[in-house]
């Protein structure tokens, strides 16, 4: 039987703009995926009498209400206090919570203050939901068939309570389960990709296979509906068969968080090192495989050089090469990749050089980059043109390049 | 007199979470800019029972409603006949429209399709709106001092649509206006913050003052409704320079977006260069300081050291400095400091190195993290630990560590 739910959201910040409501979009898709059905969403501030009117409402159409925001130390976090008196529950403070508490103000070093007490303060008979990655614990109400469970507002909190916590929950009390794998494509974007498996995606029922499309790459998630794992996976195997034979040459990695944990395990597998030699990525490529623990076992080195000078100097590239065709050229990018290889002697070198903005710059437009690749099995070099008009086209363009450079790297750890 | 408006936005995707509502934080932040407040926030699908529900709720509540969607050709695009008939008119075809359609897909040279035609159906005696962006109109509909102002789903047709026709509609429309300044700092936690300003927050009605946590830093907005900006900023006035009087030491910008942006700022006022030594961050110093438009005129280089080898070769740091104190310590990182404003002549040097985990590395724990920053008028370096439990703790190391030296570079900037 299908459940009904629908998401509340407490804050001022969300109804003044101040902020993007991610949290409502995330617990959608996750009840979504749970066969949980939302019909409703809402925003309120931080207004108890407003907060209880949303909630009776809320369960008139719903027997779930999760809530998000609210439960902070401050005068003007009401959302345990108005839905506990909701349902006629008193506020007790629970011990547990507030060891939390007391042994994260001294992890972060930082004096307890008296008002995050309250965070403590839990409606009576509650579900407890602690918080791994904050101070304010969340909550689960059950009364009389109905449902409200309490999630922190930052998304950070929010997402890890819900994933730990609240699917769980949830599921136990379900009679199926979702099990569901992610399939992770760069180089091809969504439409195209919808256009290639659309048969497949519309034969598919059980498992379904839906496409999300993320800033320069897409993802496929394949779910199984199944009493037991096993079920689901065999379910699953022969549509992920045809995915990968359709599409397998963009795929980048099944289950993974990102382009760059793919590239890291892959040089860790096969024991590489890269180096990376940036210019308007400014340490971006370096960054993202820095995200990953363990990339000191394949990253030893990067240097961003952000004017000629520094090119010259630390990577060796020539001054008749910057005269003669500019920092941004394919001709500059090549002799970074090969001078950071040179500089760190690593199994793969990588550079980005191009304009990320605002202004044109050496002659050269907006969203002109060009990245090179150097290995002994493998040497490449691309120019792209991120031209879509964006407010961020900065931003957009040091992405984009971030994410084909470390497509670079795969495909030359993938030839060595 | 304030007026009340509630946004309504409709969609499946958005309730199944496929897309981040950003359509409400848009207007939200709009309408609240316009000194109009939003109380609710409410998304529906594309179900006209259910929409027409939510549109009586939020009549009942505000004197105007904005929805965003549901306006496309598609015959599940029903926003514009079921607010019609809410009240109780009829839909007319709208020649301009029709022609704007018309020439819309001659311009993009694609064939016009039959259902195309819908766009132009207008509710009779309606304000049309027109779309430079895309197919769909939207329009405003006046009845008994009620406002339902419809807008197509995509932010792009959206937003544009709202500054170019709703902004001057409304306005024309109201007597007075908000005004707001943002004062960001760094350094002091938001509780901490609240508990030293709870006074000046509790009696500051107009303007008022609202903090905002972010991790690793907090924002206040002090926020004054009045006829004139000139009276805003009177009124405004004492409040901030009591603010500063009390947490000044922590405030890092005025109406500035991030600490890098204040940053560079600062460098490029003062003419001076930075250049960052980073190992367990990995680039992420010289990635922020490089978002900023403009950085090339103050960053010219970032040396990512992420082995003892290269902290060696590229930064000039003592192999015995390695051996007795590790590279994780505070002599290391002044010699990090120290060796890249070597190599690079930057007038600032700044450098961090730590242990980022996931595991103990060189017998240092997770999250400690050494920053240092060398010029000729200030030095320091800092011991931190970051304990806190956290399903990204590598990454709120790395992130909290690049603020931390963001704020080194601006405490040495103000030193010159």
């Amino acid at each position: 039987m299908n459940r009904n739910a629908e998401i509340l959201c407490i804050g001022t910040e969300i109804l003044m703009g101040d902020i993007v409501n991610t949290n409502a979009a995330f617990i959608a898709k996750e009840l979504t995926g749970l066969g949980i059905n939302v019909y409703h969403q809402s925003v309120v501030g931080d207004n108890p009498n407003r907060l209880k009117e949303a909630l009776s409402l809320a369960f008139s159409r719903a027997d779930i209400v999760i809530t998000t925001g609210g439960l902070g130390p401050t005068y003007d976090d009401l959302t345990k206090e108005t839905i506990a008196g909701y349902f006629h529950r008193e506020l007790i403070c629970d011990q547990p919570s507030l060891q939390r508490i007391q042994s994260y103000f001294a992890s972060i070093d930082r004096p307890m203050t008296e008002n995050n007490k309250k965070q403590a303060m839990m409606p009576k008979d509650a579900v407890i939901l602690p918080n791994d990655n904050g101070t304010a614990p969340g909550c689960i109400i059950e009364s009389e068939g109905k449902t409200a469970i309490m999630l922190p507002g930052p998304p950070r909190e929010m997402s890890a309570m819900f994933l730990d916590s609240v699917v769980p929950y949830l599921r136990q009390k379900s009679d199926h389960s979702l099990f569901s794998h992610n399939l992770r494509f760069y180089g091809i974007g969504e439409s195209q990709l919808e256009d290639i498996l659309r048969p497949l995606m519309e034969k598919s029922l059980n498992p379904t296979v839906a496409p999300y499309a993320k800033t320069g790459e897409v993802m496929l998630r394949v779910t199984a509906s199944a009493k037991t794992e096993a079920e689901a996976e065999e379910k699953m195997a022969p549509v992920i068969a045809q995915i990968k034979d359709q599409v397998g040459e963009y795929l980048y990695g099944t289950d993974v968080d990102s382009l760059q944990q793919a590239v890291v395990a892959l040089l860790s597998k096969k024991g590489l090192k890269v180096a990376t030699a940036e210019s308007c990525t400014g340490g971006k490529v370096s960054e993202a495989l820095t995200q990953i623990g363990g990339a000191s076992g394949v990253f030893e080195c990067g240097i961003c050089a952000y004017s000629n000078r520094i090119k010259q100097e630390l990577l060796g590239v020539k001054e008749e090469t910057l005269q003669k065709y500019s920092a941004i050229s394919a001709e500059t990018a090549v002799e970074m990749a090969k001078g950071i290889r040179k500089v760190t002697g690593a199994d793969i070198g990588v550079s980005v050089t191009g304009n990320a903005g605002p202004l044109p710059s050496e002659g050269k437009p907006v969203g002109l980059v060009y990245l090179a690749v150097e290995s002994d099995a493998f040497s490449t070099v691309i120019e792209t043109h991120y031209g879509r008009k964006d407010k961020d086209l900065r931003e957009l363009i040091r992405y984009r390049s971030t994410l084909a450079a470390l497509d670079l790297i795969r495909k030359a750890a993938n030839a060595l």
